[in-house]
């Protein structure tokens, strides 16, 4: 696995399923009734966040914490600090006060991977959402999800379940699974770096967008792209509904709210059309009324609760896996050392 | 002791007695070299304040910190996550990474019971202060601070103090004791939370506040109204000033800083008709000049400092009490246990 | 040494020297697997930032961290905390609530004298930069760089080195090096409180400064002053280059970018009059190609990295000396301790 986490693109399939069973593994020893591991006492880890976040910021200071480093949370949102010149002199500093790793949003696309390949820091980077680039542990936690909703969690142990066996797949990744993903796809960090992931554990992807919403150069990604909703949701195991950035659109080439929801929006006959082992998948905040009804959202199909517990396992389990390599393997810590 | 501290109305005499308690033993193990007890080892607690507020987030976070929580602080003073819908998106965030405890402070009254009401997360809910309508922990570590002062410390031990037996009273609570709150009644959740806990605790309320500044349905309160404010002073044990909101006043119903002063600020004169045993309390910040000077603020009368200091120890009690149900009693750790 | 940092010139050669000494063997501890330390547990240290600061601020918070303190951030920007009435009610709080230590930033010059002298907390009180008055800590750490490229490590045991035997000192200040302090000098507490330690280490410190830009007084100053930049570089042992802090300027008062970088500042031309061995410093943020060019700031002379790397460990050191007095001392920690 490389240092970094900057792009889903860069994962291999043994990479990423490498990350989601020790993601598996950070679930089972979160069942303890101490849940904290020492993993990474004595490191300090940065979150550096140039963009606002609630659920991103709080899903990994709670994965470090309970990985037991030291947080230093960096918030800054003027435009002073995100030039160039700033996130350098940013950079230096982080790295000259000895941060072990750095997590980093930032609201223009390439950022992190600048910081990474900078040389202006030697620590691990995670890429925590850059622009409209790549969002690569919400692809994770979504194929965590993903894996245990339609695969089995006993694809952790690395042995096929029966499901598995009968479709002829390991069992760990998602071959041969469909996935729809729905919505806003131009402003989507967490759709292309779904799209990349989802195809690189097999899954077989389609997109459907309003034709406005739809990015350039979209024929070269590894996923079909089709207008027709319906058609698709007939025939997929799961469907991915995207939050539309309206803060990021020009206002003329955006439909009604009315008009969304009617033509792209999940309300209960559409997911009615699901096969009916097909879940349903939000990243959050939901739009209720417009990408997805309030009905929808709160069905037991919708995962989006699940998603946002599984997204501290899997970024304990990337923070593990970039920063633990010299620690002991991850195995049930002795009683001893995890009462301290 | 219900789940969730939500209003000083929920509290019992029995709950109210046992948080007090609590926070004297709180207080006696603070007076040791190292003051960090291990009770919440392991445990997150996410301070989530959708309103500015200094003092009282410190007091939690250090009350948190020094039962060795985790710590998560999320602040949004922006109007985007106060509405309801955004309220249930974090408060299911949090509920899903995890969260042990939530502690809210919220601009909208009836905020806290929402959340612990609503089912979008399992954990303890602590009203840090919502709207104009209840401050619990203010109420209990003035109530602390009352029975201290008032009553007296053995009382922590359940035994009568001597005074106590005098005045025919258990010694745990404010029985008899006369109470008078002065000022801006109308926007004071401390007033509101002060007059239910002391009631509980048997104390006799006094209000008094200028016309514009009386709510309405106070006479269904369990208080006494009057606009005699020395006539009050004379016959009261403890005097409450309250911070004059004038951010939430229109400025039409407001008589001028000069005018407030002279008829209902606390100065010298007017604190010398107080009984000789009597406190002077006021919940911070004190605006001089306006509802109390400095000269009275600055007396060993006052008990505001003291008070802040309390709000530590009422505040372990309280996340003690609400968390540490699984964990051993609390008793003076071995000095093995807490040296780690 | 005194309970309080507040200012460079409160310091005594002995006290310098000793924060220099120990600075040495925390960089020394640095270098294990496991970076903490366990001197500060159970202590709660408030950083109370009046005014922005990334690396102030991320250098204390990781030297407190290192030392496992408890750290609570406050931040206060708005200029209603910034009154004297407002401090004052901070303090109390925080001297209330049982916090061991504060480091307060605040843009008002004299800010930290007035809480460490005022009798509101009893905590010692460490200055990270006030107004255009002090910042001592910066002023150490560049005495520690210094030191560690003019006098070397060596140093740290007390015994002279080599070198320092030739050149008749006692190889643990800065006998007899010669700095020159280039740019806004007006402004900058950097300047003043590197012109108070540099002289009490016994340092020979040469100011250069537009002549708009020199203090009122400064005759009165430790220092000579002089316009001829480049007779002073030819001379010194190190070059200490200021940041233009515009946003404290009138701009008639200031001559256009391109002519004060042509006046004062360093390019690489200027850079090869200095000495072999004379390095460059900076406190940062830089503006490069307005006070250093690019070329200059990243050239191996330039020690604007390393100075932010030492900020932690003479901040760990002013932490451990001003908190740690009853603490056992300052050695290498048994290893059964270090583990937990």
């Amino acid at each position: 696995m490389k240092r970094h986490l900057i792009s889903a693109a860069d994962l291999t399939r043994d990479d990423a399923v490498l990350i989601l069973d020790t993601a598996e593994e950070m679930a089972r020893l979160a069942d303890r009734p101490i849940k904290k591991l020492p993993t990474l006492r004595g490191r300090t880890i940065c979150n550096l966040f140039f963009e606002d976040s609630t659920r991103t910021r709080i899903s990994f200071e709670a994965a470090e914490k309970r990985l037991s480093a030291d947080v230093i949370n960096f918030t800054a949102k003027g435009s002073s600090v995100s030039k160039g010149e700033s996130l350098k002199d940013t950079a230096q500093t982080l790295a000259a006060i000895g941060v072990d790793a750095v997590v980093i949003r930032h609201h223009a696309s390439g950022a992190p991977y600048r910081l990474a390949t900078s040389g202006w820091i030697d620590a691990p980077v995670i890429n925590a959402g850059d622009g409209t680039h790549q969002h690569p542990t919400q692809a994770l936690l979504d194929a965590f999800t993903l894996r245990r909703r339609l695969v089995g969690r006993g694809s952790a142990t690395g042995r096929p379940t029966g499901d598995d066996t009968a479709r002829g797949c390991a069992g760990r990744d998602l071959s041969g699974r469909r996935v729809t993903i729905v919505g806003d796809v131009l402003h989507s960090r967490v759709a292309r770096s779904n799209v990349d992931l989802l195809h690189t554990l097999g899954a077989e992807v389609t997109l459907v967008a309003p034709p406005t919403l739809v990015p350039v150069g979209v024929e070269d990604w590894p996923c079909e792209v089709t207008y027709d909703l319906d058609g698709a949701l007939s025939a997929c195991d799961a469907v991915m509904m995207l939050r539309v950035q309206r803060e990021r659109m020009n206002a003329a080439f955006f439909p009604t709210e009315r008009e969304y929801a009617r033509r792209y929006g999940l309300d209960a006959p559409r997911m009615a059309k699901l096969p009916d082992h097909a879940v349903v998948m939000h990243p959050g905040p939901m739009v209720r009324g417009m990408e997805i009804t309030a009905e929808v959202a709160d069905s037991p199909r919708c995962t989006v609760v699940e998603q946002v517990a599984n997204g501290v396992f899997v970024r304990m389990a990337v923070l593990y896996l970039l920063l633990g390599g010299s620690e002991p393997a991850l195995t049930q810590p002795s009683s001893r050392t995890e009462e301290k």
